[in-house]
């Protein structure tokens, strides 16, 4: 069997039964990991870019340093913890042009710098293809967790869907964005793009949130692993989509739901699940932090995932990215 | 320019200058990184596994797998610190088989097992070619640096040198071992290496040593980063060379000598800088813990490095292996 035959989450499953289990490990399958070290949690994380699975064309080297560390931070915003620091790992070709690297580390400067957090070091090495590699660690005395949803929460999302959508069907696909504004808009977004860091730690800190997940392979698969890990229903019921985004897809013949739905990701948005009684406080923090927030739906007893229109439920399927099933 | 003609070293040493320099981050260009953090410090490090330029012909899935813990391991041997385990980013080909990937991660498995440390998780990507970057995570109080090598100490080594040597000659070159168990040795010394961590524990945590490094980058190399770091001269005055591999590099018609300064690597032996009245206890440590330690030569006041034999002293010079300069 070929490893794209079972695609990558059932990989990645595989491959964590092999090793062996750390006692002090607390979170298990999660967008981090948490390790238990003198009445601290350690919090590790990494998220590699490789070019041809994950450079879109045109994109910068200035851009591929920056997303690669902004990726990694994105798990780090959904659990509430700023990172310290970390490492990167760098694999390029061998006529790679010298001044095209050190982009690449400006990009990953600029990320560290607007992030507030250091690359110590690494390894360099030559490699087929542009290999960024980061691993970021932060200490914590606690941590959101994927299970923390409760009965009766109501699920925000830190910014709004569709920008990648377009992005891949228009950079991968037959599809056109007429409007310049457009076109720069979602570059912007895909190049360089941004995320809440300080609102998650902030929001952790305060104990306004109950659980936290990274929404980057996809909206509908995000919330499913949420609902699993949790142990609860959730109810999709307003997906935040710029009218703009909406109009270009619709213009496209394409579904704008669907296309943000299933056929989105890295949008580097994190999705809180939230008490009512702690909504106003997080609206205000949200605010005080120039951050959009977005009331999306809700948490109920139950399993699943499901979309609610005009008081309609339908199933959302467990599906979203996968590296190891679709080629770019 | 291309990152060929500057060769890793100075490419690594401009990278770093742009980056941000973290005031935590206590050693600089070294082994490891060691960040302080609420009085301890946090020891990381990253070496990438990358199959074009690190797999050895006939190289199984499961050595794979060992050696890019193990390569890690050695720099925190070099240290003295044992980490508390890691991540491991892993790219993979679209068509990898799925049995040879587990191989590859029931490796990682045994080496995490042999030297008590735990993978917490990672990331999986399709890549070009296999890409393994573990990167391990230690915390303690002190560290072993480059730089306290004092003139009156004495080197020693933790192992022997030249038996990559005679792989790099036999695997990548013309050259072929007639002797089947030296054949089958060598093999397990590349696909299996080992490296003795706890040893470098204890004497660390014993306050025997003064320095240390690993020698993974060429002995002459290594020593001459020693010299640079500590600010003094390095004179070798003995290179534990088993006697078989010195017989089938002479039997090539090679130096053995310059074989294992200039041409050899990934040994993963540490070399630790030791004041003469801690020798003693260091030696006696070595034999409680079944490790075969080498006096290799002096530090003296002064800089560079000497090959001294039979009281003639010839300057070293500062060579070893660069993946950016040569191609196996």
């Amino acid at each position: 069997m070929k490893v794209c035959d079972i695609g990558e989450f059932l990989l990645i499953k595989r491959l964590l039964e092999i090793l062996d289990r750390d006692p002090h490990e607390i979170l298990g399958y999660d967008d981090v990991s948490a390790v238990k070290f003198q009445g601290k949690l350690l919090i590790v994380k990494t998220d590699m870019f490789v070019e041809s699975a994950d450079r879109w064309p045109g994109m910068p080297f200035s851009s591929i340093g920056w997303k690669s560390i902004v990726m990694n931070l994105s798990d780090f915003a959904a659990k509430g913890i700023k990172p310290l620091g970390g490492l990167v790992s760098l694999g390029i070709p061998k006529d790679a042009d010298l001044a095209s690297v050190e982009e690449l580390y400006e990009g990953i400067t600029k990320a560290c710098r607007e992030y507030e957090i250091y690359i110590w070091g690494g390894d360099t090495s030559l490699a087929k293809e542009i290999i960024v590699a980061p691993m970021l660690i932060g200490i914590s005395d606690k941590i959101l967790r994927r299970n923390g949803a409760r009965p009766g929460d109501v699920l925000v999302a830190t910014g709004t869907f569709g920008y990648t959508s377009i992005a891949y069907k228009a950079l991968f696909g037959r599809y056109k964005i007429e409007n310049e504004d457009l076109r720069r808009e979602v570059l912007e977004r895909i190049f360089y793009p941004k995320v809440p860091l300080k609102f998650g730690v902030e929001a952790l800190k305060n104990n306004i949130v109950n659980a936290g997940i990274d929404s980057s392979d996809g909206l509908a698969w995000s919330l499913h692993e949420l609902a699993k890990a949790s142990k609860v229903k959730i109810v999709l019921e307003n997906t935040p989509i710029p009218s703009h985004v909406c109009a270009q897809l619709k213009a496209w013949g394409l579904d704008p739901l669907t296309s943000v739905l299933y056929e989105g990701g890295e949008e580097y948005v994190s999705i809180y699940s939230v008490s009512p009684e702690n909504l106003d406080e997080l609206h205000c923090l949200a605010e005080k932090m120039n951050v959009d927030l977005y009331a999306i739906g809700k948490v109920e007893e139950g399993s699943g995932v499901c979309l609610k229109k005009e008081d309609r439920e339908t199933p959302l399927e467990a599906k979203g990215w996968d590296h190891f099933k679709y080629d770019k």
